[in-house]
């Protein structure tokens, strides 16, 4: 291991060649010196070597006692599985490596990065980007182009493994932003986990008669509902408190716009939807 | 006037060039003898006049009677102004003619149709598709392909006056659904309404803080809120209990939602959101 990183000399495993962890293969395909997959699929292993989207794949971590020392290794699976992933790695991986996963809520997988033996050099991240059908076949390689890419660093964190980070999210075009895992889970409470429980609430209170008449509009609202739950009931778990939070302020406006439509407040009424217009208007232009 | 009603024909005048009234002029083009436009905005009037999207336009209605009599007037303005139109349509238009509308709930408009003289034959419409981006400048020739138009005849409504409805709709290439006003406010109230009102709480109740970290499922979820609220008062004023019988439905998902990850039952949360991804899915691949 090189005392500095240089992502063209590295060699990294990706665990999870799902749709994440997949389009970051693609995306650094021909800009590292190796790029090995780990997924439990079948189906999703040949895939990923009939594509050659990876240099060797397999279900069995100990393919990586069969080859030289990794340099990486990133982690691009659901959050629970990242945390035990985290608590196996001493077993599966014998030698110095830094660690970066892809998780979409932070606290507690650096938590679990904290016990990591001092060979290990952990930083967290998470790009805030993705497609509801996921999957390696829906995995794109331009998916993180331009993307905010949040990095958490822990305490711990090397100067090499920061810089290894930084040479990657650089690589697949995404836009780095560091913030503690804390203000992370508290913002990604609001501007993703919210809009995924809004969108099932709506699907959920809509009848199914009402198919035919359904618009652009219904179908923007609703469409992270198709998320697989899988894929959120961890992260639901481990930003519970934050969430609940965000809830419960929505829930807020949404009263303060059903009192004025109730009581025919239509001056009130109006003035709360010029607002949320403004709001709407600067965040997504930002 | 012909007894029965042949597009190809057919004289037509639109009010309101906005996006919708735009839209269906491009579509309509060719493809019946004359249509004119009236719009209260003079910029509207001259991107109209020079793009060729009408024969004629003017900000007075005065324009018609220099006219050979007209044989259908379609109204496509916001819902209040639907209404004010219909109560001084017998003063601008002498001839017999059919009139239709565009507007974004029925019950209010079809209950001043009743009040039309005898010599127009009424018949409500609303097409479900729009952007949130108004106005002639985003007018697309294409919005109403395969987009659901509901048709909400009235007793009175003639057979001529359907089949002119029918050829229309075809011509555009949209969907007819035929349906009564109320049916189609109660659906509506939750297909689209709602969707505006959930879009707006959530822009409303997110901090600017927050913008760096907006995604897609934000941008998304929260896309309706763009829409101008001048829109979207008639229709909330004239669907007002339908409305807030779809947000106490949607209320009430939510705290089903809210309880089951409060008490961390997530059994029940996964269940919930198994069953609202179903929803989406059958819903918006119906």
């Amino acid at each position: 291991m090189e005392d500095d990183f240089r992502l063209q000399n590295a060699k990294i495993v990706i665990v999870g060649l799902g749709l994440m962890g997949g389009s970051l293969a693609l995306a650094l395909r021909g800009k590292c010196a190796a790029l090995y997959g780990l997924d439990t699929n079948q189906a999703t292993l040949e895939l990923a070597l009939d594509q050659g989207i990876v240099d060797r794949a397999d279900s069995d971590p100990a393919l990586l006692s069969a080859l030289p020392p990794v340099d990486l290794v990133i982690l691009a699976v659901p959050v629970p599985r990242i945390i035990d992933l985290i608590q196996n790695l001493p077993s599966f991986i014998a030698n110095a490596c830094i660690v970066f996963d892809l998780g979409s809520t932070k606290r507690d997988i650096l938590q679990a990065m904290l016990t990591l033996p001092q060979r290990f050099e952990p930083i967290g991240g998470h790009p805030v980007c993705g497609k509801e059908r996921l999957g390696l076949a829906n995995a794109d390689r331009n998916l993180y182009e331009a993307a905010p890419f949040v990095v958490t660093p822990l305490e711990r964190t090397t100067r090499r493994a920061k810089s290894a980070v930084v040479q990657i999210i650089s690589a697949i075009g995404a836009h780095l932003i560091e913030m503690t895992a804390e203000e992370h889970d508290r913002i990604l409470a609001t501007t993703s986990h919210l809009p995924f429980l809004l969108a099932s609430a709506l699907a959920h209170s809509t009848s199914q008669e009402f198919s035919a008449l359904i618009g652009s509009g219904f179908r923007s609202t609703s469409r992270v509902a198709g998320t697989p739950s899988h894929m959120m009931m961890g992260v639901l778990q481990t930003n519970r408190e934050n969430i609940l939070t965000a809830l419960q302020s929505l829930c807020n406006s949404l009263k303060e716009i059903e009192s004025a439509l109730r009581e025919e407040n239509y001056i009130q009424l109006e003035s709360l939807l010029n607002h949320s217009r403004s709001s709407y208007q600067a965040l997504v232009n930002h």
